[in-house]
């Protein structure tokens, strides 16, 4: 165990997240931070339960968010942790629809694109940690109509059953952009984009004028080792389109709040939450490899340990 | 001369303006317009006097805006026009800077980009008719850098000299994209794209976090035989970036109110305007070929008859 000073807090992990911008900090491609050395810890954000605490406010046994790194125990800065409560939403939950993830959907459809009730919304990786979350927060903030893209089947099934999605189009069939177009026939008012590529085209072709892109992830170029182009800009031109590009470390000092908000939701089923879960810190790279292939069912979550203990 | 019927008006061409719009039309690339058959009129706006009226409301001797095409004499909808009162600006700046080039450049700044009080703006096509009029806008908005792009050292001149742009940097010269760096230590807060391209992707590199973009030309196209493809989206998200596709015709309804506040910024010299005019109908395509080569410089306009009669 390492030697915890003042400030400090001895954490036990108890779930760790997997998310695909840590794929990109791996590639170097992460808001220009550095990739880590081989040996270092790998970047994770996990939930963990307080062990030692050297911290005004904090007692062993308290459950904080924190920057843990792939590991089963992590020493922090208390003043880099976000105390979570018990009882407001399942604890899993704050690392996905009630977390992070949550917050990026939230912030891009209320914020950003400003939702209004009564719009058409397009949400590409619907079945993903964001993208799920999406478009049941489109629904509560009053859209009428919510379609998702998806690689699968099985996940279009997903975001229609669980999620509630007005419909869902697998992406990786041959007709979907004949779908994706009988599916707006007044145009995309909102689209939501966790992919880039090929999707960004085909929801940019298809949006209503004045129809606001929410840019928010890459999943087209996880593998790619070059960063291809994008759209002409003649093309947002005439669609009068508005495009607002998000990265939800702006929206933090929101997350309580919404945190409070989305278990609120979550008690009221309102708010669905899937997991993809792994167990065991020594699974977690396969786990990572599966999510960064999409292969993940909702939050991809490696349980490192038991909640109580 | 063709008959004029009920609701119809007779025109006098007095300056036919050429604007870019008009050579994607003729390429067959403006908001899914056919371009038009050989043989048939080129389209285009003119400043014209009513000869004939048969309809209420106007009398031989008034100035209108017209969709008169290359002509000097052209019959037109009397509710397709829109009156010029003379006195408010000089005649031939309804066709420039307190018309629609005007309006274009004020949409995008106040209304699109929202522009505050200082703010660092780049504009491209400084020496434009929408470039120059909207770097001179952006200062009377409250701008506190305005700087130029443009494609000769003698475009910059005219952008600082008579416009009164803070720098003016020509894009031709090797070290253009340095000067550009230099010239935003703090980042680009607004950029007013009329070009695409290069430019734009130089643009995004300088921004600052949430800056915005109006995309509205592409002069950077107007030669190319396919449309090139744009910046990939992750630098939108990097620069948590606000885009906005800009099309003057969604702000018609405001050319009224825009021409009377340009007229008295005009009267009191704080919108210079500059003009590129050539005399005889007979010079339009040579005139028009000027313009889309980038060597105009100022608002191009033909002259086609005298203002009175």
């Amino acid at each position: 165990m390492p030697e915890v000073r003042a400030g400090e807090l001895l954490l036990r992990v108890v779930y760790l997240s997997l998310d695909p911008y840590v794929g990109s900090i791996l590639r170097g491609r992460h808001m220009g931070e550095a990739p880590p050395e081989p040996g270092n810890v790998i970047p994770g954000r996990g939930l963990g339960q307080v062990l030692v605490s050297k911290a005004p406010g904090y007692s062993a046994g308290d459950y904080v968010l924190a920057e843990t790194g792939w590991r089963d125990h992590a020493v922090v800065k208390a003043d880099c942790v976000r105390r979570v409560g018990t009882g407001i939403a399942p604890l899993s939950a704050y690392l996905g629809a009630a977390g992070m993830p949550g917050l990026t959907a939230y912030a891009g459809l209320h914020h950003l694109a400003k939702i209004r009730g009564g719009e058409n919304v397009l949400i590409s990786s619907a079945a993903g940690a964001v993208g799920g979350t999406a478009g049941q927060i489109a629904k509560i903030l009053g859209a009428s109509r919510v379609i998702g893209l998806a690689g699968s089947d099985k996940k279009c099934s997903l975001t229609v059953q669980n999620y509630g999605f007005d419909d869902c189009i697998n992406y990786r069939t041959p007709d979907w952009q004949d779908k994706l177009r009988a599916a707006f026939p007044q145009g995309i008012d909102v689209y939501f984009d966790n992919v880039g590529g090929e999707l960004l085209m085909a929801a940019l072709t298809n949006l209503a004028h004045y129809g606001r892109i929410v840019l928010c992830g890459l999943a087209s170029q996880y593998h790619a080792e070059e960063r291809p182009a994008g759209p002409n800009p003649g093309l947002y031109i005439a669609k009068r389109a508005q495009l607002f590009g998000l990265v939800v470390y702006d929206f933090e000092k929101e997350q309580d709040a919404y945190s409070e908000m989305a278990g609120e939701w979550i008690r009221q089923r309102q708010l669905v939450v899937m997991e993809d879960r792994v167990d065991g810190l020594e699974n977690a790279p396969h786990h990572f490899e599966k999510l960064m292939r999409g292969e993940n069912l909702g939050k991809a979550i490696v349980v490192v340990g038991p909640e109580a203990q």
